[in-house]
């Protein structure tokens, strides 16, 4: 493929290649551009037909359309611009430099210009944000023949036509009519007013967009409307955009997980010092809680120098309890933000982790305990604290890993940063403390 | 709201409870029903219209559709499931135990028998187990007046009318015609072959349901027609199908990176002893991969006695380690699945997490100087130690935290298991290696 787009270029046969590329998905073409050499982009684009060039623009990398834009005439800009859904403008001019967003805005006509601040101006992560401000509108009176006539006039440039807004006089959203049952209905000369369902489910403009997300999945939605704290329809989000939010949200969750600050852009698209600046924050906490476990191996310093061998289990006893730990505030973390457990359920969680806990921790001790006489080859006193250690530690880190997360979210914190890297400091230091006292007692201090 | 719902079953005003349930959207009236005692579902199941009372059954959580079932005559179980997409059928009938599927089958009409059938034969995660058979299949010749009476026929039990598919004789999938380009065009007469899109993209049954679903959310569509291998129309996968597919692959990749054996069921719907073999593998394998660092702790068990307070700093290089590199693990696993980086985009990364790393590195380094003079009030070449071998360990780790979820892909294994457990036990050993190296140079061991 790559190498026929070549081959075409070299040979300066454009018609060639607009038969090849008008065939291809926007998407296809889109990372078809991002292997070719940059100064090819301007032409390639410019050898697409019109409405398929807009489609590719908003599939492009933000590099990419930054180089494009600067290629482009003051028409041309407009053109492609005019072909865009607003809320993918929108997108673009969040992550275009300064310079190019003035140039789109300056571009584009007023009217649009006006909705792309009005977009702009709404807080980060609102439904606002990930809005369009296209959709079909109909009024109560119309007849069947009204709707599909209206459709028919603006419907080629609204991103979904098969969910219709029904609004009063003053812009209230008062109704939805879908395609289909326009499409289905039998009802002899019926008005929007006799068809529509009335009690629609409407997100408002501030609305978190993940709560936007989950409720256009909950319900299976193609669209959600958005209404301002008037109740008056300002736009709709899509369910493609919420499939993004949702995928985000994810990975977001994922990010912290692992005890990084989120950032919303692609692996290989942050910067060095932006990655580094999403990462040291919490390498640094973690690394000065660690001043805990020292406190405690420097006050049984001396044991330990007459017990040298105790201290080779220590890096076993607190990955097993880290692990065992995390497994359970990761589940705990992910059944929270699918809205599968709830506050409530706390007791739910410890009595069901208390019994997997002992069951985990009898296997992991009976194992330990083997593999202590056989492979490590130490005494059996040796052998039997380290796993009563492990018996007593892992339900004591599952219960960690269960509390701690819900007990985050009660106080308003976010549950993810309750997740592997800080359990397992906070289990670092029961597991020492349990195993100098265990040890202390079976084979004295 | 459940208060006025109890009321009403006490107060026996069934009337009054239609009224309201049969004006709340599906998934909310199933919320309802677990709020309140089993023994009610039969009742207030009955209250509802035919209709909405199939759309609450989809939602409901399958031990209470189980309980209903139970509870139905089979009456009324063919009338609700013949209310039901096939999809959700089979959803349905994957979750419950063999009696009550006989039962649902045997109820069934034997068309529909034939088709759960053949979609209960199709592998685990392919397209054929998500896919709905009821579709609209439009011919060639067919005017836009023959498909709209075809919609308005066929359209109502339909999971979408918007996307329709054109099949010759044979059912080979030769077109899709939007019902959105049938209301905007403008040409006279035309038939379904004029208007059709004529390249489409489509599944294989056998297809990932993961690759389905990616496809649904790149290409943005509505729904995406599978074939078999004949490349003839066998279903279609809707977008909220996608979304869900979406969802549990993200939980799955959490709950590998956290050790765990993915378990497709919500947590708290998963027995004790389901998750105790969700977890306890990884748990015993990384038990025992800790024999390594406790070889090495005893190998330098003089060298240890004699400078015991060198432990106390051992926990602190094992979890910096093991974070630096989790984070870049996470990172690049993440990014694996969402297919934003590929294998040759390796070195990329590994120059990327070197540069990252040595920033880490150094800033984690004086911080750890500073903290163990300020704090710990260590001898000044014990902070150099402990200090330079964080200085090392960091971009170490993170290295390995890059190269292995990569690695792991190469040779066809899921990166997700490379996630923080895993690179922990390894960094862990290289944390201990280097330690005493650079303790051995600087202090003599």
């Amino acid at each position: 493929m790559i190498t026929e787009i070549e081959e075409l270029l070299e040979a300066k046969d454009y018609r060639g290649l607009r038969g090849i590329l008008a065939e291809m998905p926007p998407p296809d073409i889109a990372l078809l551009f991002e292997e070719l050499p940059a100064e090819n982009f301007p032409l390639l684009f410019r050898i697409l037909p019109k409405e398929l060039a807009a489609e590719c623009f908003v599939e492009l990398d933000p590099e990419v359309q930054e180089t494009l834009i600067n290629s482009f005439s003051d028409n041309e800009l407009t053109e492609v611009f005019e072909n865009l859904f607003l809320d993918d403008t929108v997108d673009i001019i969040e992550e275009m430099p300064a310079n190019v967003v003035k140039r789109i805005i300056a571009t584009s006509p007023s009217d649009v210009r006006q909705q792309i601040n009005r977009i702009l101006r709404y807080p980060k992560n609102s439904a606002g944000t990930i809005m369009t401000t296209e959709f079909v509108e109909l009024k109560e009176t119309m007849t069947e023949e009204d709707v599909f006539k209206n459709i028919r006039r603006s419907g080629v440039d609204k991103e979904t036509i098969y969910d219709c807004y029904v609004t009063d006089a003053r812009r209230h959203l008062i109704g939805v009519l879908s395609v289909k049952t326009l499409l289905t209905t039998d009802i002899e000369d019926a008005v929007v007013g006799d068809l529509m369902e009335e009690d629609v489910i409407s997100a408002n403009v501030y609305d978190d967009r993940e709560d936007v997300a989950k409720q256009i999945k909950k319900y299976g939605f193609m669209a959600l409307p958005v209404v301002d704290r008037e109740n008056r329809l300002v736009g709709i989000v899509t369910y493609d955009d919420a499939m993004d939010v949702i995928e985000e949200e994810s990975t977001e969750d994922i990010e912290k997980m692992a005890a990084i600050t989120p950032t919303d852009k692609p692996y290989l698209r942050t910067g060095v010092f932006e990655t580094f600046r999403a990462r040291i924050p919490w390498l640094i906490i973690l690394m000065l809680t660690s001043i805990v476990t020292s406190e405690i191996l420097q006050y049984f310093e001396d044991a330990l120098a007459a017990n040298a061998l105790l201290m080779a289990f220590v890096p076993m006893l607190m990955n097993t309890g880290g692990n065992a730990g995390g497994q359970v505030s990761v589940s705990i973390i992910r059944a929270l933000s699918l809205d599968e457990v709830r506050m409530r359920d706390i007791f739910r969680i410890i009595w069901k982790e208390l019994r997997v806990a002992l069951i985990c921790g009898v296997t992991l001790a009976v194992v330990n305990f083997a593999k202590m006489l056989v492979i490590d080859r130490v005494s059996v006193s040796i052998a039997l604290v380290v796993s009563l250690t492990v018996l007593i530690l892992v339900p004591v880190a599952k219960i960690v890993g269960g509390v701690l997360p819900m007990g985050a979210k009660r106080i308003g914190l976010d549950p993810a940063i309750m997740a592997s890297p800080f359990i397992t400091t906070v289990v670092d230091a029961l597991a020492l403390l349990l195993y100098f006292r265990v040890a202390s007692v079976f084979i004295g201090l």
